[in-house]
């Protein structure tokens, strides 16, 4: 599967960065989910290759201006680009009221049903087309959540020994088993794909974190996960400067955070805009990189707009060509 | 002046062109005027030398999403970038209740005052520091103004022969006068700035309209003005074919009231984003010229994002280096 941030800038956009972002989308699939939804958003995507008309569901994480300012633009053009099925929004109830004000009050009309699901609802998953998905509440100020996205729809082989020992004769009936389905056999029996099915591996299992100060939130969500993204809006030393980290993480706290907790890849995002490219400069990325890199053994990468990530189906990060 | 499109399109971005969002900034100073405020404005301004820090006023000409959606965002980003000065902000009542919504709903705050004036109560000239601001309603199906900008603070010079005649002395008092100001001389008459100052030229006057249907709705705004800025977002022969007009005008309605107006310089914006380059294409930019040129004989200019346009002290308008 496929990730690319429309944006990793915290709070305003800079000139290399948006303000929040980030596209999912499944192998083989044209679909595709959106997390956080800044001002500007549709205009990155439309340096990509994904339709609006594709669009499965929206996930905000929450209310605060540079992750939701884009939604209602990008919902109008969605509808005037003559996208007529439904979509999915998960988001804190907040997100749900702002949207309906500036509905309401700028007279925009959808010719799309919008379904909203409260995410404080999520505890128990959500089964959507490509993964089931759960929500924990993060710590931010405001209600924020993080978001796990797991697989479904693992392609499986057939367990052969076990349909030849119950004597069900190889045909029709196998490839039906093993898509999962029921079948009868031309005795009556009631046979079950699931228990023919051998997957051919586990579900991947990604976590995309909100605006969060504690780390260890999400740590139920993280059990199992192969990726978490996760702001890093500072490194420790300017969250000292500044006398708070104003509901952030640190590159430091969360790098030690995944390493404990076993995650094999971390992508951080949300930086604050002082940190620059230039190595040489008082705050520069390069700073925010040496502080996860000290505490984190795991493959990590800093985001940068419009690349492309693979998380392979072996569970690797890949950085891929654009 | 200098006039800079953010947005030139209808509607949605394209890939080419934001939506609506003009610049307008005087010479010799820092300070700039901000028409319509499309989402992605912010980010069009990255790309000018424009500070958030120096923006006078922000009109809006009415709510629909397309030139309104970046105004939150874009205080946001002025906010947090140390901006403390009040900023006026001109549109219809309507404007005012949308910004309220989303500050509300969204809990944005800002660390500037911002003065709401109501567009429907301009119908008397507003002072502001390098423009009188006067505002007409137009057609399209909500409440939507067009601007009027006349020019102030022109240089002077002194009538010398009248100020010899009435037996001022040369001195600082003469200096006072220029400056426009209300004296008193050693003999404790009062002598008044205005009655000596020669006006090197007259001011010069544009106008900026909103979405419109009805050109003539600009009849009173145009009068003496030396450049119509006018959304032609359909040729006639795509209105016919729509068999409606969604509130808008063609290049050729337009062009011909130009024409008829004796406005010296038209200059069109808010193009349908179905308008391409492509000169052999079913619809191009280049129809809608031919449309408007057909009709107009004055000097005419069809909007490209961030170009700057200048309207010279002698009223013609100038494509300038980028």
């Amino acid at each position: 599967m496929r990730l690319r941030f429309t944006g990793s800038c915290a709070g305003v956009p800079s000139r290399q960065r948006n303000v929040s972002g980030l596209t999912l989308q499944p192998e083989h699939s044209r679909r595709w989910y959106l997390i956080d939804c800044g001002e500007g958003t549709q205009h990155q995507l439309m340096r990509m290759s994904l339709s609006l008309a594709r669009l499965e569901a929206v996930l905000i994480t929450h209310v605060h201006g540079d992750h939701c300012y884009g939604l209602p633009g990008l919902l109008a053009s969605a509808s005037m680009a003559g996208r007529r099925t439904p979509l999915t929004l998960i988001g804190p109830q907040a997100v749900w009221t702002f949207l309906t004000a500036v509905r309401e009050t700028t007279g925009l009309h959808l010719d799309f049903p919008l379904h909203f699901i409260d995410a404080a609802t999520l505890t128990e998953s959500l089964v959507l087309t490509e993964f089931t998905i759960t929500a924990a509440a993060l710590s931010h100020g405001i209600e924020c959540h993080g978001y796990a996205f797991e697989e479904r729809g693992i392609e499986a082989s057939l367990d052969t020994a076990r349909l030849e020992a119950d004597g069900v004769p190889r045909g029709p009936l196998w490839g039906r088993l093993q898509k999962g389905e029921t079948v009868y056999d031309a005795q009556g029996r009631q046979l079950k794909g699931e228990h023919y099915q051998l997957m051919a591996r586990r579900p991947r299992r990604l976590v995309v974190s909100g605006d969060n100060n504690v780390p260890a939130r999400l740590t139920g969500l993280c059990q199992g996960a192969d990726l978490l993204v996760h702001e890093a809006t500072y490194t420790e030393e300017v969250i000292e400067r500044l006398g708070t980290d104003n509901g952030h993480c640190s590159a430091a706290r969360i790098a030690a955070f995944a390493e404990a907790e076993g995650v094999p890849n971390l992508l951080l995002t949300h930086f604050s805009p002082r940190y620059g490219r230039d190595r040489r400069a008082q705050n520069s990325m390069a700073e925010l990189e040496r502080e996860a890199r000290d505490r984190y053994t795991g493959c990590l990468a800093l985001a940068e707009d419009l690349q492309p990530y693979v998380l392979s189906r072996e569970g690797e990060l890949i950085i891929a060509a654009a």
